[in-house]
């Protein structure tokens, strides 16, 4: 509890283990607010707090996914990170080892993304008050000059979606390694910094509509999401959805549906019919892309309402989630 | 549980709670990310956690901590605050009553401040993962084009210190009403934000060295942090620091010392002495600052120590706070 109340032994924390950790300069602190000179004109602002269970999982862990998580966020926005806050609120008793393992996380996403901690807060809380770490990062980022408005209530009828690879992946290996599934030890969670894939696009075309990450709720939610918000339809193609056969069979043992599952490393992309395989093939030249499938199409029709057309034939409407599948695990 | 999984309960909490307690249109969602326009060029970016437990007592709650302590994070830069982000991560049976009490003060507290909330996220986790609530806000304020390089380290030799006002008040209170020490009813957290005190401050003088809001770990770890950033020693009076007398008798009955509690309404001020006086009745002037005062100097003798001169002319080290005296008490 010391670890957390301002003094001597929080200091002793944040030089000895989360400076270092996150390969900041151990003599300079983490400021409570930092300043920031003429980084652009429009900025990307958000915020994530992320509370995974098990910490470390196939594939990721909260570490990675609280720095590529927001990143995606901003890149939803059209935006190249650029600063992150680390808000750490850590459970008394854990252990300094794992809290040095996420970190080293925390600093290799960064590195790999080549956005910064700015700063940051620790809270240390009694025990059984937080369940072992929580994080929260918010971020900036900047958005170009030349990308118009990217948002969820820009879809119109006609427009191409496009999903940048298989899904259901995140919450399959977080479920496994909660539940011990042993025989799902080869599926992975896709959790992945998007910010390059959609810098590319951006080269590629300068007219996106909408980009969206599917994490909780999965693609549904995301869909469900831009039928609202542009009060358009949106069609969908079972047969056009990439699924990794491991991760179905998974679900089809135990009823549930990918559509629903949340995604780390994926993006749901809508863009004018006509830019649609430009597109498609910039995302397949990224290694992060390499799946990539027009799913289906936004119409004038049912609006408000996602419809897929199944690999029967018919037609049936994908709701928006009314519950939990998997809890917390993103 | 649903309330955290993305799905249509998800959207029902936002929509039907938490949109309306804030004070947003129920219409349109709380973004994942924002995007913010020409704002300014320098700008403050800051974060933390709220962890208080109680989450309501005398004086202030969660609600309003959450928004003013990251306020004060920003005036602390010189920064009028603009934009925050807010981050709640709810227990699993939260009273739905009790979310709203503390979104309707987090309103009440933006709209006094003319702050907004631009984006956020809400995550439930299991019963007996956190307690009842945790918040965290980051924030983006703008620095006045005028106002040069406010930070711990810019206090040099012969400056002033001043502090806003007594202090000791937030760390009593959250300490009685956790033990329920029924004879300090009268004593009041001093929960404030401090934005407007800061821009009267820096209308009265561009001259201001360093701010620093004395929340964790009190006016002792604030002045220390100064005294090592500034490579500076600093000697304060014990008869200049106001100390409410209700607070100086519960410490003696307690055995706390009021320097090392924390504070979320005051602000201490390093100045040249030439802008004092000036600086003082500025402070003065306000009603947050009535009870001002310049409570000591900077020296050009021992670096990096707090020293100060006691009621009984003796000097003694304020050394930095060695472990926790309040618990999660900011």
């Amino acid at each position: 509890m010391a670890h957390g109340a301002g003094g001597r032994a929080s200091d002793e924390l944040l030089r000895t283990v989360i400076l270092p950790g996150l390969g900041n300069d151990p003599r300079s602190a983490l400021p409570d607010s930092v300043v920031l000179s003429n980084i652009g004109e429009r900025l990307a602002f958000t915020t994530d707090s992320y509370t995974v269970t098990p910490l470390f999982f196939p594939g990721g862990n909260i570490g990675s996914l609280a720095v590529n998580g927001t990143i995606n966020d901003l890149a939803c926005s059209g935006a190249r990170p650029l600063v992150l806050s680390l808000g750490l609120i850590l459970e008394e008793g854990l252990e300094i080892e794992t809290l040095s393992s996420i970190l080293d996380e925390i600093r290799k996403a960064t590195q790999l993304t080549s956005t910064r901690i700015v700063t940051g807060d620790t809270k240390v809380v009694g025990k059984g008050s937080v369940d072992k770490i929580f994080i929260n990062t918010s971020g900036i980022g900047v958005i170009p000059e030349h990308i118009g408005r990217i948002a969820p209530n820009q879809a119109r009828p006609g427009d191409a979606i496009l999903l940048s690879g298989s899904i259901g992946d995140h919450g399959v290996a977080v479920m496994a390694a909660r539940e011990n599934l042993s025989f799902s030890s080869n599926i992975q969670s896709d959790c992945a910094p998007l910010h390059s894939l959609v810098a590319s696009l951006m080269t590629a075309t300068t007219d996106i509509r909408c980009l969206r990450d599917p994490t909780r709720g999965g693609v549904a939610a995301a869909l469900n999401e831009i039928a609202r918000s542009s009060r358009v339809g949106i069609t969908i193609g079972e047969d056009a959805i990439p699924v990794h056969q491991e991760v179905n069979g998974l679900c089809e043992i135990l009823g549930l549906d990918p559509l629903y599952l949340a995604n780390e490393g994926k993006m749901v992309i809508i863009v004018p019919s006509d830019s649609a395989d430009t597109v498609l093939e910039t995302l397949k030249n990224n290694p992060l892309g390499s799946e990539s499938n027009i799913i289906g199409h936004v119409t004038d029709d049912h609006h408000g309402t996602v419809v897929m057309k199944t690999t029967l034939g018919t037609h049936r409407i994908v709701d928006y989630p009314a519950g939990e599948l998997l809890p917390r695990i993103c």
